[in-house]
């Protein structure tokens, strides 16, 4: 069924269905339909915009993503269904790599979204093939990563993480970059640059500033990492959230 | 999957199995796990427990279903999925009659939700029989009501609405209670009473309470209806919010 534009949550019923159609055709999980849900709220709360903080941790993230060595995109179901155009250009703008890493793992699913993925230009999909050959020190199907991808990774983009997973790259020695709508979530606290936005806005964001940085000299992008402070980022995060919803309060 | 009742978040987690099941039978909708993950975020941030402002207006709402000449429980997938038990027992004890109403209509859905209240012990289910023969003035399935029950009811119970559904009800001179984790939300805003609440605990609560209520003298419900208000609840609820959400971020 079609939502009528008249309606007034136009925008996130239409980014909502998009995710349905994901389940149907076996990208996204039902629990992924439950946690986008969480981001909903969180969304809302941060008045479904891309904050001043969101925005200067996206630069950070993009700064080093151009100066890693063997920089990787993690793509999970909501991701490959919500972006899978812009990963693919973003993966291809900075030349990283993109893995598929799933918490509900099936060799179905990982098939169907490098499929997904490949309609929307990717050539290779990690996860797929090769397929993985090493693990993280986790307990469960998400630890299966490629020795050639994550495995050996300097930094990792992982769009939509659990916190666990976040904390097992991050005791690897590697940069993690998240991005999570809960400043508060152990992904958001664990990161090494947590983005507090939305993907559907931040990828788009990312690709934009990645064009306009593509080769500057390599000593500026690490002064625009060097510089970034997590814990800054995160705390007017928090302070923004606050005061969004004081206001809100304040209209009521 | 079987969550051990060890886990810190077992009752979430458990609630969330009954609706991703209620989604394989038919009964809750994909749409409605993300409408259900945002009231998991808003649970958590109200600290998962019900406030004293949500128990005063849980009060005020039996009252009012107590005193009301023709009173409706209007049922949706996550309300048939999460606490179809608990509400025909309301109904039976309030005399309140329960009608199905979907954003998401389909006659195999209504079918599958009636059965559903009947193994649970509902006789009549308004919606499956009679079918809805009136409407509200909404662009939409979900304007699709019965004259004899939420046409002509004076006040309709809806857990879990959406706004402008919720508007067109108090714009026909109906008194709305609503059960709605965000105290600013359209629907919590256009309610005449807003129960912010988690509606697996809302609805045993107001089980109790028309328990204890049964045949108070009606000038006594009146009173209780009067005395409250519900922007102070909505305020109340709001600073519940931001308390808890400070010393969530205190911890940080």
């Amino acid at each position: 069924m079609t939502v009528p534009k008249s309606h007034p949550r136009y925008q996130s019923l239409h980014i909502r269905e998009r995710l349905v159609s994901g389940v149907a055709s076996g990208i996204a999980s039902q629990v992924g339909l439950i946690a986008h849900g969480r981001g909903e709220a969180f969304d809302y709360l941060i008045g479904e915009r891309t904050t001043g903080s969101a925005m200067h941790a996206t630069e950070a993230a993009v700064a080093m993503l151009a100066s890693a060595r063997n920089p990787v995109i993690s793509v999970n179901g909501n991701v490959a269904a919500l972006v899978p155009g812009e990963i693919v250009e973003l993966g291809r703008i900075l030349d990283a790599k993109i893995e598929i890493n799933l918490f509900y793992r099936t060799e179905e699913r990982v098939c169907t979204i490098a499929n997904h993925l490949h309609e929307h230009g990717a050539s290779e999909v990690f996860g797929e093939y090769p397929d993985p050959d090493s693990t993280l020190p986790l307990d469960h199907p998400r630890s299966l990563v490629c020795e050639e991808g994550i495995g050996s990774a300097d930094v990792v983009l992982v769009p939509l993480e659990d916190g666990d997973r976040c904390q097992a790259l991050v005791d690897m020695g590697k940069s993690v970059i998240a991005i999570d709508l809960n400043p508060l979530s152990r992904t958001a606290q664990t990161a090494t640059i947590t983005i507090v936005d939305n993907v559907v806005r931040t990828i788009p964001a990312m690709i934009k500033i990645a064009r306009q940085m593509k080769d500057p000299p390599s000593d500026r992008l690490d002064e625009i990492v060097s510089q970034y402070d997590n814990r800054e980022t995160l705390m007017a995060a928090i302070e923004e959230i606050c005061g969004a919803y004081s206001e809100k309060s304040g209209e009521f």
